[in-house]
C-alpha cells in the first residue's frame, strides 16, 4: 500500500479517493485555491458537494495552503485539475513533488504553439515542470458521479514507460475500475481533448431536436449520429495530423469517451442551447460558473489548423464541424451544420 | 426522372418514398406476402400504418401478387425487406428484376457458410440471383421515422460500381438525404450488419442500469460506454477478418450506425430486457412479433468465429462481448459482462 496524494478536490479528482481507499492506500486530498469550500465541506462531515456523497473513510483532507505537507512521502501524485489549473499545478506542486514519485493526470486538453503544434498536457506541463517527473494520463470514458459510485468504468492510462504504467495500474485498478495501459500518448490525449469539443458539436443536434420539437414519431438520432461519426472522422484525421494512433478513434478514447460526455457530461450543455438558437454569449451567461473546456479546445485547435494546413501538415476540410464549432463560439455565426462536407475522404 | 420500385413496405422500404418522391421520380412500393395489411391501409387513404403518417403524392402502391407488374419498366429497384425477407427477393423478384436496373437494399445481415466464412447479403443475394445483377446497399445511421419526417440523415451507398453508385446517389439525395458512396462493400455491410449485435450488447448495460436504479447522482453511463468502445474494437477486429477497410469503425458505419441503432432502433430493447435480468426466453416473448435481427447475426457470428479461429483467421480473444451475448441468447447464460477481456489488443 501507498502514500497517494490527490491535487484538486472537483468531481473527478475527488471521485478516484473510491478505487484508492478501496485498496487501502493512504488518501490525500488536496483542494486547490478554488475548492476552499469544497475541503471545508469536507471536514465539516466528510460529504462532497459537488458529488454529493460522503467520501470514503479514512481520506485525509488538505487545503490549498498545506500543499508541500500533503506532497510529502507521497509515492504516487493524481493531478484533479482542470485545464485551468494546470499552471497552478506546475507551480505550486511543482517544485514539491517528491522525487521519483509519477505523476498522473485526468487533464484534458491542447495547447496549441505560435506555430500550429499542438501540445498533449503531459507534453505542456513537462515543459512547465523542467525538472523530469514521470507524467502520465488518465483517458476513456467516466463520469466522477459513476465512479464515485462504483459504477463499472473502463479508462486507459497513458504515459511513457510501461513499467511506470503497470506501478499505477496495480495501485488503482479494482474489480469496477479497469484499466488498460498505452504509451501512445498522443493518441490518447488528442482524443481525450477532442471529446469535450465533439460533444458540443453532437449537443448542437440535441438542442435542434429540442427547438424542432417532434413530428409524429421521428426524433432526431440520425442528424446525432451522422454528428457523432463525423466527430469519429475528424478525430481520425487529427490523430493522423499529430501522429498518434488512428485505432484510438475506435476504442475507449475516441467514441467510448465521447458517448459518456454526450450523456453524461456538462459540455453537452453548451452545445444544446447553441443548438436551441441561443448566441454563444447567451448560453454562456445561462452556463455562468461552469468549467467550459469544449470552448478552450475548439478555439485552440481551430486556430492551430490554419497554421497546419499553411505548413501543409493539415487539410482544412478534414474539420467542417470543428470549425464550424469555432465560428459559432468565436465568430457569432448562426448554428447551420455544414452536412454535405462531411467526411471529405469519403467523396 | 426515373421509374424506381421499392420491394417491401416496412418501415424502411417506405421511408425511401420520401427522397425519391421529393426528387419528381415515379415511386412504385411493392408489399411483400408479409405487407398485406400495410399496403391494404395505404390504399385505404395512403397512411403507413408503421410510420403512422401519410405517404407522399403519387406513390403507387402494389401487393405481391402484382410483383412483376411494379417491376416492370423499372430503371433502378430498392430492396426494403429485413434479412429474413432476402429468399423471397431473390426467388420472387430476382426473374423479373428489368436487365441493367441496379438494385440498393436497405437489408442488413450476413450469412455463414460451413467454413466460417462470411458473406455480406450483396454476396449472398448475387449467388442466389444467378443472373448478373448490380447488387449495391445502404449503411450507415438511419431510423426510417426520421427519413420519412425529412429529418437531416446521412448515409453510405455501397457497391462494386462507382458508375452506378453516382447514378443512385443523384437520384436519392435530397437537401436531407445526404449520401457518400464507398466500393468498400465489405466494410461497409460488415458494420451495418453487426450493429444490431452490439445495440443489444450496449442496451445490456442500459437494462442493468434500469434494473440496478439510480445512485445518487450517478447515472451508468461510464459502463454503456465501454461496451459501445468494446463494440467498435470488435468491429474492428472483424473488418480485419473480412478484408473491409478498418476506417468503416471510425465513421457513418461503425460508431454513427450503432449509436442511432442504440437510441432509435428496436434491438436494444431486447438487450435492456436481457440486462434487467429476464431470460432470453422470457424477453423474446415480451417482443414477440418483433424483427429480431441482432439474435440472428450475434448467432451467425459466434458460430463462424471458432471455424475462422481454428482456420488461424480469428482469434477468439478479440470477441468477448459478442461471445457472451451468443451465450445470454442461445445457451441461457446469465448476463455477466466480461469486463477484463475487453479490448485484448490493447492490454
Amino acid at each position: 500500500m501507498a502514500i497517494i496524494t490527490i491535487t484538486g478536490a472537483g468531481m473527478m479528482g475527488s471521485a478516484l479517493c473510491w478505487p484508492l481507499a478501496d485498496n487501502g492506500h493512504t488518501v490525500r486530498l488536496v483542494g486547490t485555491p478554488l475548492d476552499g469550500e469544497i475541503i471545508a465541506a469536507l471536514r465539516r462531515d466528510g460529504r462532497h458537494p459537488k458529488l454529493q456523497r460522503a467520501l470514503p473513510e479514512g481520506v485525509a483532507f488538505y487545503d490549498h495552503t498545506q500543499l508541500a505537507e500533503a506532497l510529502e512521502g507521497a509515492e504516487m501524485v493524481a493531478s484533479g485539475v482542470s485545464s485551468f489549473g494546470v499552471e497552478w499545478f506546475a507551480s505550486a506542486a511543482g517544485p514539491h513533488l517528491p522525487s521519483g514519485a509519477p505523476v498522473i493526470a485526468v487533464t484534458k486538453g491542447l495547447e496549441d504553439l505560435p506555430d500550429g503544434t499542438l501540445l498533449t498536457l503531459p507534453e505542456a506541463t513537462a515543459r512547465r515542470l523542467g525538472a523530469p517527473v514521470s507524467l502520465n494520463a488518465i483517458g476513456g470514458p467516466c463520469i466522477a458521479h459513476e465512479l464515485a459510485a462504483r459504477r463499472q468504468t473502463s479508462v486507459v492510462f497513458t504515459g511513457a514507460d510501461p513499467a511506470v504504467l503497470e506501478r499505477l495500474r496495480a495501485a488503482f485498478a479494482t474489480p469496477y475500475y479497469h484499466i488498460w495501459t498505452s504509451t501512445d500518448v498522443t493518441g490518447v490525449e488528442v482524443c481525450a481533448a477532442l471529446k469535450n469539443a465533439y460533444a458540443l458539436g453532437v449537443g448542437l443536434a440535441v438542442g435542434m431536436m429540442e427547438r424542432a420539437g417532434p413530428d409524429g414519431l421521428a426524433n432526431m438520432y440520425n442528424p446525432q449520429a451522422a454528428l457523432f461519426a463525423q466527430s469519429c472522422y475528424e478525430m481520425r484525421c487529427l490523430l493522423e495530423i499529430t501522429g498518434g494512433g488512428a485505432e484510438n478513434a475506435a476504442w475507449l478514447p475516441g467514441p467510448g469517451d465521447l458517448y459518456v460526455t454526450v450523456f453524461g457530461g456538462r459540455t453537452v450543455r453548451l452545445g444544446r442551447l447553441l443548438g436551441q438558437g441561443r448566441s454563444f454569449a447567451e448560453a454562456r451567461r445561462i452556463l455562468a460558473g461552469e468549467t467550459l473546456e469544449s470552448v478552450e479546445i475548439a478555439t485552440r485547435v481551430a486556430r492551430a489548423l490554419p497554421k497546419l494546413a499553411a505548413r501543409g501538415l493539415a487539410r482544412l476540410e478534414d474539420f467542417p464541424l470543428l470549425l464550424h464549432i469555432d465560428r459559432i463560439i468565436n465568430h457569432a455565426a448562426e448554428v447551420k451544420i455544414p452536412w454535405e462536407q462531411f467526411f471529405a475522404r469519403h467523396r
